[in-house]
């Protein structure tokens, strides 16, 4: 029995033009994967109305065709009609949702303070939709849609991810779409998250381990500074991916940090709850980014406290409390500027841990000595300290990001090593 | 005379079950769009061999074809004999490749201690290539190839990003894809970006300044909560682009703030500098976004000191001087807190002008009163102060990011308004 097959189809021409990297695309992708739904392929075009038409009809001979984009209130978003066209029905304006999108509208013009007419034609094209549609409800004034095709089911989605997300979840109720459900298989997923391995050791220990092939289907995934190994487990496989896992991790259990998706940020935020202790940073070449990143979790605020950007020398001193002789002699970037940072940070923010960075972002400021990507971190507890450096290749964007997630990962080894020890 | 048509066809069974975003599909895109090639569409596709087959067929119909991914030395890897077999050709072993390809094995064979019949194979198959084609060089032991097939010119590139621009620079300087490039028409791209002004805002001006079309192609993209117009100007047509740029920015004008592609951290930093003003940030639900946006920009250190992420009450009083009174009468998320902590950054991180950010970012924490959303911001300099409140939709992320970039055009503001006042 195979799979049903998807097409998903992305419209905009900013995403052809290659201004903007398309997400829905590998959104929806996953979504379907983990669904038990093949997601055969994406297919990314403008808005040139026959390059979009043989897109959808492509899409249409699919089980499951879902498009994202295009459904604006101006005549050069044309998914609904293409649709329509691609599906061989009409059109037709559906009074609803003509009152809907109309009442919202006018609220808008009202607030500012422009007349409604302006929206008029727009109203009327986003509240016409093709025969035999269901709406899935409103993004903005544009309503999701599902409509059953002569072979696909088709789920139409607006163009901006959180609004295609939340549509999508909706289009995932509607009867048409659980039918195509009914017959998916969704595959079991194993997770495992390794940071500080190559994603060739990963490579290499899998294929030691024996590789995959046998209902279960691995793949290795460098994603921002970790390797993510997913396996896709076909029913019946159970007992082979528990082999495979178990081989895959032995060699490698210390760089092993998760089995499932939670980011390392959410585990930091874990496991200092579980202990009772709040949290601080202090940062200097990643600029906010770890802070960022911890504060990105839900519910960050019972646990961390806050952080200092000390981006000048100045406020390494003055916020930090680094003393002027100890930059003088050291460096700003120096292992013992960031012992000092986070020692700074823990006693000025009152916060049972810190973690510190500073480093050389570039592409300007290394030297012969201290060459560009050269990051120093410490985490500092109750229970001691843990410290690291690095240089990282890459641009500036690349060095940030990977310090801050080393930042991230230093915090998660000083939290757990301490755990264990029963500190 | 219309442009020449291109596909680009991307392949990995990473990308298309959504573990990994593709990159190389807008970064040939953007390429081909500046070389003056019609980026039709970007297709990607898994490595099953009919899904894939498929693509190429279609791509094959374009003027050029360019292909990513698929050409390692597994039989999993099929991209070459799909693209030979699309083309109608045979395959060939080409004996250089093969003593080249071979040479590099027997090398990486001997540094693994492993024997080389082991990579045999592999060799074969990748120093096997279409009747016809030529080779751009190896990217590992991968070829790049050009095919002139009976319609398109066939580019097959490696998978890994630098590896594919490396070899596509080769690509573009040999005589079949010289010969698209000759028909090829670069246009001028004209950017008008704006923050404030609604995306249907945009496309009212845009259609009430007579629209697109007559050799100008406008593009609106929402994109980080600004609008992004970009003016496509075919040759001969530059007049009408500027007439066209004139009438769409003049009803606009108050929300206009760029012409070029520098993003708005950029800009701030670039009229502090001006200026010679120092600059800080005091952040509570952004939680380091706004700082980590402006280090974002090659020296930056220059103009921006640091800043406070001040995620708890007590923190914003001891780190910004948010007096206890204040907070207790007005809380955290109010005008006089965003005020107090603009006056606290300045005043204790030494500099010339501060932005705050206090607010709501959900899903918990919001009441009747004080919803998700609700945002206060201030920035502040010597000419004196700009504050702004807003109740933003969307999820965490998006309520972050979306008061991120408006504390920064609030600086701008802030700041462009003094220059005009000559302050």
């Amino acid at each position: 029995m195979t799979r049903p097959r998807a097409v998903v189809v992305v419209t905009g021409s900013e995403l052809v033009r290659g201004d903007r990297t398309d997400l829905n695309g590998p959104y929806l992708a996953a979504e379907l994967l983990r669904l038990g739904i093949e997601p055969a392929r994406i297919v990314i075009v403008g808005d040139r109305e026959d390059e979009l038409a043989d897109a959808l009809g492509e899409g249409l001979r699919a089980d499951l065709c879902v498009v994202s984009g295009g459904l604006g209130p101006t005549h050069d978003d044309r998914t609904v009609e293409l649709v329509a066209r691609a599906a061989g029905v009409g059109l037709r304006l559906d009074e609803p949702l003509h009152d809907q999108i109309g009442g919202i509208s006018r609220r808008f013009a009202q607030r500012l303070g422009r007349p409604y007419v302006d929206f008029e034609a727009g109203v009327r094209k986003q509240a016409t939709i093709p025969e035999g549609a269901l709406s899935l409800g409103l993004a903005g004034t544009a309503p999701g849609l599902v409509l059953e095709a002569p072979r696909a089911v088709v789920v139409v989605l607006p163009g901006p991810p959180a609004e295609l997300r939340r549509l999508w979840a909706e289009a995932l109720r509607v009867e048409p779409v659980r039918r195509v459900l009914d017959r998916a298989r969704p595959p079991e997923l194993r997770l495992l998250r390794f940071f500080g391995a190559s994603e060739s050791a990963v490579a290499k220990a899998l294929a030691d381990a024996g590789g995959d092939g046998n209902g279960v289907e691995a793949t290795i995934c460098a994603r921002d500074f970790e390797i993510h190994v997913d396996l896709v487990v076909e029913p019946g496989a159970e007992a082979r991916a528990d082999d495979l896992s178990a081989r895959l991790a032995a060699p490698l259990e210390q760089y092993l940090f998760g089995r499932d998706g939670r980011p390392v940020e959410e585990l930091v935020l874990g496991l200092c709850r579980e202990r009772g202790l709040t949290l601080a940073t202090a940062e200097s070449c990643t600029g906010g980014l770890v802070a960022q990143r911890l504060t990105s979790v839900p519910g960050a605020s019972d646990v961390f406290l806050g952080g200092v950007v000390a981006y000048s020398d100045d406020l390494k001193m003055r916020q930090l409390d680094v003393p002027a002789e100890l930059l003088e002699r050291h460096g700003a970037v120096s292992a013992e500027a960031a012992a000092a940072m986070a020692a700074g940070a823990r006693a000025r923010l009152t916060a049972d841990v810190a973690v510190s960075v500073t480093g050389i972002a570039g592409p300007g400021g290394g030297s012969e000595e201290k060459p560009v990507g050269l990051v120093y971190l410490q985490a500092e507890g109750p229970a001691g300290v843990r410290s690291a450096d690095f240089v990282f290749p890459g641009d500036r964007d690349s060095i940030r990001r990977r310090a801050a997630v080393t930042a991230l990962h230093l915090l998660r080894l000083h939290l757990a090593q301490n755990r264990h020890e029963g500190v």
